[in-house]
């Protein structure tokens, strides 16, 4: 490294070398070594894992990024977070914790000498010990990289309203394979250099994924330049694989970048710029397995796939491997990188930042330590007048937009709204009238509530949204997204990710709780007639509750003030998942908000206003979840009532659909005395559900009542056609609800067969007028709830 | 248009005008119009649809790339495929699909004159007529686009093994924004110009999606063409609002870009340039809504969000909008454009090319009139030799790439595999014996089996991968997706789509059967121990079954014998999604083949030789599915031979999930004789299953013996561990299910409170070896079933 010395005038890269095979030797050692840290000793093959698991390949390029940027944190004093992408990569993230202190800070048994490093080295992949990837156990990640293709997205969800800070992100050349990498290059649209942080892209192309080479890194030079220049970027090339020449490269690159950031901030902070700027990449192309054992049995190694996981698959039984793998260890000459007590010599400490400096222990990587609780205002100001139950009409999320617009006001830096394009087709554009849309491509005279600065973000790519709202969450902020209901799966596999990530931070006590990911899913099933086959799915509720029960909620509420009293505790809870369903349209609003709130508390519960069993011993349960089933079920309740005025009909209505199950399989679960009390042991329940019938059967499966539960849900028809059709076409209308109350009550006889057939020529007759006016029967669709009659619409609120 | 006569010595633009203005009348026409189609009297309110349904804005611009394309098609005899990225533009295809006589041939009722343009006004967005998108019903469609993203890589898919076809894609600027689309740019890197079809992507910057602009429409038009140039295209700018420029502009580019292909496609095909060739792709930007109403109530809308859906919005009730609307329809001229009896007048008629030249008629977009059932090798040749049940041991994926590595060499250009860089991950690599990966990247020296040409195809997207198999699929070949199981919630969505399709195409007698997409999950849940959490999702099954029954399969084939049989019976079978879920370590191969076939048939039953049941009358059932729950369920039923031999032990294996369903529910599904005769009505049933446990649930709990059923599965309990630990964590180890079955069957008394006790101990010792060891105890790992001891593993097959 002679030569470098005292390059730049402030640092030295010697030590950064030094710093750097430190790491790479922590790295292989996490993944090699049961004992014999230190290699006081030769090495023997009781030294080796048993089982090798873990991913040398991208280790070495990872710390080479870590050393570098210490550098410039050092120097510039910079608060910095570290993204990687390749999180399978976590041998490099434990040991740049380790070197910065702060894993034994955080883990007081791994100590920072030789006892620790051997505690440091058999934990890593190891049964009892922690996972091989950057998990939520790993100080400084909020990304773990298992599933590949939102390291970019969480980048810039941390940068945003984070004006001092700046996010490094190593970006894999295979995730960069991934569609939702690729749209995330374009998030640099949606970051305004004043009110955010900045965010340092660095594509770390060494050259394979599995067992295939990259797309990136085999494309021609100027086709990727072009490709980054095209995303908006200004990209910087780091190439090649002789060390002292790559520091220098490295070193000389992040000025450059670091630089850019710096004028790009200023000259935006100053006013004199409001241009979209060409924030800088860096493009960093280093050999797979770099300083790695370079060849095996006579084949190349180093550079290649080979380099993935484990370049020596078998030192424990081979006398060569052991040989080569002690040779490869002792390339790095721990002797000089640790003392006698297996301390970092001090040369190698001096690298690291101090304090909250370092991106280990940067506060924003645990997010929950800066979360400040939102400002919220009193959600019963937005309530919808309800004088009688039913008889009054609103949008339930228009409502709510009014009180997402004071949310928004009163949390400027601190909320935000995702959404794929739906804000106000979601009915939610009363926020508008408080804040914009980011918007940093060109801007027309004709947009509207488009600006550099806002808290409304908006791009057709429900991955960004997730990603970029994950990425702010876990950094210590609160947000919402709101989507079509069936394009949600979209981002089932992000959610698993996060509630997984949720899971297992909720184990560790050091990780501090973090503000809920909160979907809110308009546009839904029942109201897309209009769009049709395609856009009418809600099966996400099933893949929500797959997860650990602690983790997650779901909520339907009936109507809109329902909707502003779950809207509001979902906003205040921290460490969970929650998803709302509600519906955009006019709809009767059926409790007054003294009543809403107590619904809601409780999460299940009679409606005695629309029953008729007097509280007690019903002949029949009438169940709905989710506002058109309870439109649906009102309705069914009110056609018994006129017509077969002696039955005892009792209605319940659920908006917490975790109270269905057990208290032993979710927190939220009735007891089963509370569970008959609701809905009888032995009565029929006919239960209308917003999604898949058998979600229903799979939380009650276990109830006393089960066997005469008959459930009412999407089985997967639909089309274009009108909204009463729809329900129609699954069998969840009012008419045939009560068709099914007549199959099922016991003793009826045959007094109720010409109700049964008034019941099906009703259908009939609707799915007739539909047919021929292309619109719905004012009967059901303008239908008061109350008076039955459509000249008596209800009042729009 | 005087002037443009006669363009390129070939063609009349007027004529194309006229076509291009037929259609957009068309469209507005099947959005606005109840009556008077042909607007022989003025327009009056009854002549308005009630509900006005349907996206004008993206329609005249795929209007006029359909109106230029039939000049190439006819002008050079193409053979043409057209994907509508916008297929919300429904109104579009259905127009073209008119005017060029296919919707009448497909629907005679619809004919090609006045009566017939009524009905196709009335029918579109209509109660009991058709969807508002470019669905299954629209000839000429392979792509709904109803959830966007993958219109390029249904393109690329339908291209792939086509070398006449030319597929032109439409990509919306909408679209554009999300992960699938802009990662399917870089198919290019995967097209063979020899082997393989064109691709002509068209992307259409109309400037808004629903309520923004479009980030590829507002970013400046040298970052839009490095970014084209970037992913590998040569781009041609096609911008204005002139029609006759526009005309003249469209076709002397669409010119040249079909000269590149034809360039392209000679050089390679002569062998003359194997360099990846720069294809060129056109970027097309006009207005949004273009020729629609400019301003409504003073307001723009022609060229704004505003043309996204309906310009007028109350045509039916206010005469300034009425009047407008008819102004608007008369500006196209109709009169011109149809005959007295609203025949298309012949000029527009003759831009039309001819039988399956017409895209609509493409019988590319009906795959299945093409589709050649796959020559399949006998899978009976692959089989593993078991002398006895589970005594010898193979890697059931690794039997099953024999098998696939003939049906790829007998299926050269009719078969595919498809996946995230797992072909070899996942075992499968014997293939490679006999085909290679495609690869248009560059090419080293160590490179293995990568090649410009194969029927192996790795991306690391699964979205790519889902799209490219999709469009290969809908046009009428055979693939096979093979991917981590977690990961396959990436496409989650994807999948629903695929299935809707299916749904809704069954019901289309003129949609010929495709073959089934089949999906290949291994490195399954319980084989992501080193992997770790994130790794672990088997979530999958509960998506799938979602869906309606008639087209999903889900099969858990406990070893390499019935993966065989299983696989064979997915490669044969049309209009399904069928699921497999198989592991790739080595494990028992329980059944010879011949047993392995009749117990596929049935897809469950009992396993007389692990039973002690006598086949009548069990005290216990243990069912069991999936390969690793069948590992321990015979070992169990093995320790309970041993330590309770009194005890009646049936064991039950199901390959077939959908058995468990009543056959109300599935076609599979068995009869409740047959269920019970098979699981009891009485006895309790311990069942390991492969995924979540609730799925056993929610398929079973009509059946009698359903209240007797125990299901251990997988709950969301994991890390990096050791596969026996995985089973530990989740209660589903051996040990656990011989403990769950003393708590549940009656009657055995005190005694066996020590066995009970020695199995809790038996798990107690199997994690302290593996927190020990950091491997599991061979008595568990390497366990051989018959003799119960390590020291006799079973042998390899």
């Amino acid at each position: 490294m002679s030569g470098l010395d005292g390059f730049d005038g402030t640092d030295g890269l010697d030590a950064l070398d030094a710093w750097w095979r430190a790491s790479n030797y922590l790295s292989a050692g996490q993944i090699y070594l049961l004992g014999n840290p230190l290699l006081r000793e030769p090495l023997r093959p009781e030294h080796i894992k048993p089982r090798l698991l873990g991913h040398w390949g991208t280790s070495p390029g990872l710390n080479f990024c870590y050393a570098h940027l210490n550098r410039v944190i050092r120097k510039r004093d910079l608060d910095m977070m570290f993204v990687m992408g390749p999180g399978h990569g976590g041998p490099s993230a434990v040991a740049s914790a380790w070197l910065d202190g702060t894993y034994s800070e955080i883990y007081p048994h791994v100590s920072q000498d030789e006892r620790g490093m051997a505690r440091l080295f058999r934990q890593f992949s190891f049964p009892g010990g922690i996972p091989s990837h950057a998990a939520p156990e790993t100080p400084g990640s909020i990304h773990e990289g298992g599933e590949l293709g939102y390291s970019l997205a969480h980048a810039y969800g941390a940068a945003f309203d984070n004006p001092g800070l700046t996010v490094a992100c190593v970006v894999g050349d295979g995730e960069a394979e991934t569609g939702p990498l690729a749209a995330s290059w374009h998030s640099n649209k949606f970051l305004d250099p004043v009110g955010d942080g900045a965010v340092l892209p660095i594509l770390h192309l060494n050259g394979y994924k599995i067992a295939n080479p990259t797309v990136l890194a085999r494309i021609p030079e100027q086709e990727l330049i072009s490709l980054m220049e095209g995303y908006g970027h200004r990209p910087y090339l780091v190439s090649g694989d002789d060390p002292a020449l790559m520091h220098r490269l490295m070193a000389e690159t992040l000025d450059r970048a670091m630089d850019d950031i710096a004028r790009i901030q200023e000259e935006a902070r100053s006013g004199g710029n409001s241009a979209r700027p060409a924030w800088p990449m860096v493009i960093l192309r280093t050999p797979k397995g770099w300083t790695g054992p370079r060849k095996v049995g006579g084949v190349l190694v180093e550079g290649t796939w080979r380099a993935h996981q484990i370049p020596l698959k078998a030192p424990r039984t081979e006398p060569e491997e052991l040989a080569q793998l002690e040779a490869w260890l002792r390339s790095y000459r721990p002797e000089e990188l640790f003392d006698e007590q297996g301390v970092p010599r001090p040369e190698i400490l001096e690298q690291s930042p101090r304090g909250a400096r370092r991106m280990s222990a940067s506060p924003h990587a645990n997010g929950g330590t800066l979360l400040r609780p939102l400002d919220l205002p009193d959600f019963r100001d937005y309530a919808v007048a309800v004088p009688e139950h039913g008889e009054v009409q609103a949008g339930a999320t228009t409502v709510l937009g009014g009180y997402l617009r004071e949310v928004v006001a009163a949390n400027r830096t601190n909320f935000r709204i995702m959404g794929p394009d739906e804000t106000a087709s979601n009915r939610l554009s009363a926020v508008f009238e408080r804040t914009d849309r980011v918007w940093r491509g060109e801007l027309l005279p004709t947009d509207e509530h488009l600006a550099e600065h806002g808290q409304v973000m908006e791009v057709l790519s429900e991955h960004l949204c997730q990603g970029w709202l994950e990425g702010y969450l876990l950094t210590g902020r609160h947000g919402l997204i709101n989507t079509y209901e069936a394009f949600v799966h979209i981002v089932d596999a992000m959610f698993n990710q996060h509630a997984k990530w949720l899971e297992a931070s909720r184990e560790l006590p050091w990780r501090r709780p973090v503000a809920a990911l909160n979907y809110l899913l308009s546009s839904h099933v029942w109201r897309q007639d209009h769009n049709g086959f395609t856009h009418q799915d809600p099966g996400f509720l099933d893949v929500v509750l797959n997860k650990r029960p602690e983790v997650v909620g779901v909520y339907l509420p009936p109507d809109a003030n329902t909707l502003l009293a779950v809207a509001d505790g979902c906003l205040r809870a921290t460490d969970l998942v929650n998803v709302i369903v509600a519906g955009k349209q006019e709809a009767p609003v059926w409790l007054p908000m003294d009543e809403a709130i107590t619904h809601c508390a409780r999460g299940v519960g009679v409606w005695e206003w629309a029953s008729t069993d007097g509280g007690t011993d019903p002949d029949v349960v009438l169940a709905c979840a989710g506002d058109v089933p309870t439109l649906e079920t009102v309705a069914a309740a009110r056609l018994l009532q006129k017509y077969l005025p002696d039955l005892r009909v009792r209605v319940v209505n659920v908006v917490d659909l975790m109270r269905l199950q057990p208290p032993s399989e979710h927190p939220h679960g009735l007891s089963d005395a509370e569970f008959d009390a609701l809905f009888t042991t032995d009565k029929p329940v006919i239960f209308a559900f917003h999604g898949y019938p058998w979600l229903v059967h799979r939380l009650t499966y276990r109830r006393h009542g089960h066997d005469n539960l008959h459930v009412r849900g999407y089985k997967e028809k639909g089309t274009t056609t009108t909204p009463f059709d729809m329900v129609m076409l699954n069998d969840l209308d009012r008419f045939h609800l009560v068709m099914d109350v007549i199959d099922r009550v016991p003793g009826l006889g045959g007094r109720v067969a010409p109700l049964r057939q008034r019941m099906a020529d009703e259908r009939l007759r609707c799915r007739a007028y539909t047919r021929e006016h292309g619109e719905d029967d004012p009967m059901v669709s303008g239908w008061n709830y109350r008076s039955g009659r459509p000249d008596r619409p209800s009042r729009r609120a």
